[in-house]
């Protein structure tokens, strides 16, 4: 017995307002889809409510059908931004990587073991060098390399790729290009980057050598939806490990892939299982 | 801004059956009672249902009436148990103690900060020695020593306490005495043991000893309610932390009681906040 | 820079006695071989001494050659195992699998991107399942199919692809038969298994649906050199991972697949890199 | 059986060049010194040696005095500085406060169990607030508040009451006047403060609630020396805590405490079980 497979996944957020969790369990009980676990939080400091259900329709299809039906106007009244999720959804991702291979290799992995419900229509990089990886996963890999003249046609091919293959995500697994302000703004809320340090610690370049210099004794990674400022994008989740003096530069580099390759692959999950609820620049994450 | 000092919190649980979640909710929206954070689970294990809210009364004392009011026959229906904490409700609790110190001080330290809400009325022990402890904090101490003869009678004297102090909850903080089935069963779910050990790991004495003849590379510490089976009662939290070959049986003590400390205080503060749910031999536990 | 990549590794151990320290630090400084890193611990308990040196041979070969020309007898009299690995020195490992892949999958792309300096020159399995999985890494599979009739000809021929591909060491990455006593005995020290559990906690057969009806809030892994007694040989390096009541058992499979991958790959780790010393039933580690 | 009871700690530091560990190694076994741990590093980062030995003086006082003989000199030869302390040495620790307990309360906890081996002759604050905590645990309060005129005076006080007492270390357990060069100068390598975040990540003023601005799901602290550039002294060592949208800044202020209060008696165990070393603006650490 597991515990998410024939569940239904109701996300909803608003402006607070009295009646914001009525309005969502009522109209459930009434068209007899079973709530399993829900949660809710409506945030004092943004003024913002966010609730995420996870049901079962005790009449099937039929169930679903009504409660659409008399949710909509109710959720309309709340001003309520609102998603129904299907247990047999599998959201589809492109994911933009360039030379490190550490966390495609991982999020491949664990897609092909079935931990994260997903499908990727296909991978872009503006290298060819992890082909080989797509192509043995049976994955369309498509090179669109970039230069400072060629980046706005680049993207625009890009952006396209994204729209015919119908993505709803798009993950950064250490793509070492910096989104142009306009794709970032058509991916707001559905482009999630691997930033290799515990922001707001170490921006730029090298963040690893930053660290060894100062002689920390920890190392983070932070993954964050993409927004136009760099590296400082709203964080869904962060990862940390231990270090000592004995870890030149180039061994946090490597440390550092361990802990980037889990936090990019545990924000990824967050994101497809619907947990993760953006207001302005702040998330609220409702963990497994 | 604290998330929690000014809201009040709503506990209730029950079989699990459709409604259980709308019920509550409405009645809270029906009386202005505003819902800061929810969380609730269905179990298909124990087929139980388990909710807990925090909310704030916009009517002020008034909503609260209306919702007791109008809810209690409502849960009745339900068959379900409920119970409302007022946020300047402070539970009454009793410490059981005997030589070891670590979790005492590290509970009247919690307590005296304002981590851990609750009021302290006594300790009791079946020794003298940590009464210098309870009297710079200002805390009554009992002294019950206890043989096998006279244990019948001390329990009872120390059932009589606990009554006469009003408290609602027994935390046994390293206390060496093992409680009689009677009294286990007069604190059904509401007494909280710490065990020096990852349960089921190493049971019976010297746990920390077991360990290191294993050559261990972890130790660990389960905080549980006190049933009547000995250190198996339901979990409500468990830390670990890592040691080596070069710790001793004497230096894994040193370092378990700092996980026992840590755990227990959890366990106590998940309690107090009413975050833990027994079902038979499980918990629900909805952490911060 | 990286701390290891140039770096010879000495290691020795012996019974305790005066002078163990000395005689290696002696030997190398006489011979021009500079020390970088140098742990070594005297055990009480077991009454055996352990070092482990990092060091660079400032005359080259010259300097190795002669070490070993004057260690060697000096080493003697102190009844000295030792073992000098050159920085180039890939130890030859086999693998051994059935059918769960999580294990495999993530040794195999830690050995690919160079966090294990090893070479796996076959790969073996009583399934034919993870066939697919070698052959895109290029790795010969040998599929050895067990029954109870054909066990002990079919673990004769295991042992001679083990000889034949000279492996000095050989991975149980959850490979479901158990050895028997005679190729346990041969494979003394150099077979490293992963026991899905913290052990002692849960032996024996499905040990996640233990914890589960346990209502565990941590799931571990062990990992630990083989030896006649089942799944409690002497322990390598363990994990663990939180869990909660929403986790039915299949979910703590899932969690523990990473703990286990996570927990293996350090343990083997440990073992290539000279790390681990064994003495009788426990383990001295010097981690990085 | 505990680790180190019964041991001497010699440590040493110098210049890196061949010969420093032998040195060390050779005159202690001619003194008929047991080694029982021992950890070198030689940094090529910043070309220094650090060594740290555990042992036993099996001729009792005269193999000490034998070695301190034959060293003294030897050392001198490597511009080694080097210390050798008595299992029976207890540090003299000023620590020093301003209205925060939590350090403090935690320091004298451990310190009156028996997990931090040295003495406090006195505690220093610039505030009353903390004497009866003091008094409790029977240590000297002196009270020197600082205003902007009379801080040159009352860090003289400061500077004389330290040498007064005979202190080797300083710990700023929260203590918030930050020390004038000159006196940081006089106290470099011997004075340890407590950073309420990760540094380098947020420094000045109200680090959590930078941190919760930026919306974090960890928060961290930090163990330094201190030196003229403030809260950048050479890091000791790092502690994590992780954290959710439900955490307002007071929360976090809460949380981070305890990750503060274990960080610190962290770092000064480290520190009086001589497992620091300093070179330059970087730590070498080896923790047990």
């Amino acid at each position: 017995m597991t515990a998410h497979e024939d569940l239904w996944i109701l996300t909803a957020q608003c402006p607070s307002r009295l009646g914001t969790v009525d309005v969502v369990t009522r109209s459930l009980a009434e068209t007899e889809n079973y709530v399993f676990a829900m949660n809710s939080f409506d945030d004092r400091a943004t003024e913002s409510f966010s609730i995420r259900v996870e049901l079962r329709p005790l009449g099937g299809q039929q169930s679903i059908e009504r409660f659409c039906a008399i949710f909509e106007e109710r959720a309309a009244a709340f001003d309520m931004q609102w998603e129904l999720k299907a247990p047999d959804h599998r959201p589809r991702v492109a994911i933009l990587v360039s030379k490190y291979d550490h966390c495609l290799n991982d999020l491949l992995y664990r897609y092909r073991k079935g931990e994260l419900a997903m499908d990727i229509p296909l991978i872009i990089s503006n290298h060819p060098d992890l082909k080989p990886l797509a192509d043995w996963h049976g994955i369309p890999y498509f090179h669109l390399p970039i230069t400072p003249e060629t980046k706005p046609q680049q993207e625009a091919e890009l952006w396209q790729l994204i729209q015919d293959h119908d993505c709803e995500l798009v993950v950064l697994a250490r793509y070492m290009q910096v989104l142009s302000p306009d794709l970032a703004a058509k991916l707001d809320g559905r482009a999630i980057n691997i930033h290799h340090s515990l922001l707001p610690g170490f921006k730029g370049a090298k963040p690893y050598h930053q660290a060894w210099d100062k002689g920390v004794k920890l190392v983070g990674a932070t993954a964050h939806y993409v927004n136009n400022d760099l590296d400082e994008g709203p964080i869904i989740t962060q990862g940390v490990q231990s270090v000592d003096h004995s870890h030149y530069p180039e061994d946090l580099v490597a440390r550092g892939q361990d802990i980037e390759s889990q936090t990019l692959a545990r924000a990824v999950r967050y994101h497809i299982e619907k947990r993760v609820f953006l207001h302005d620049n702040r998330t609220v994450v409702f963990p497994d």
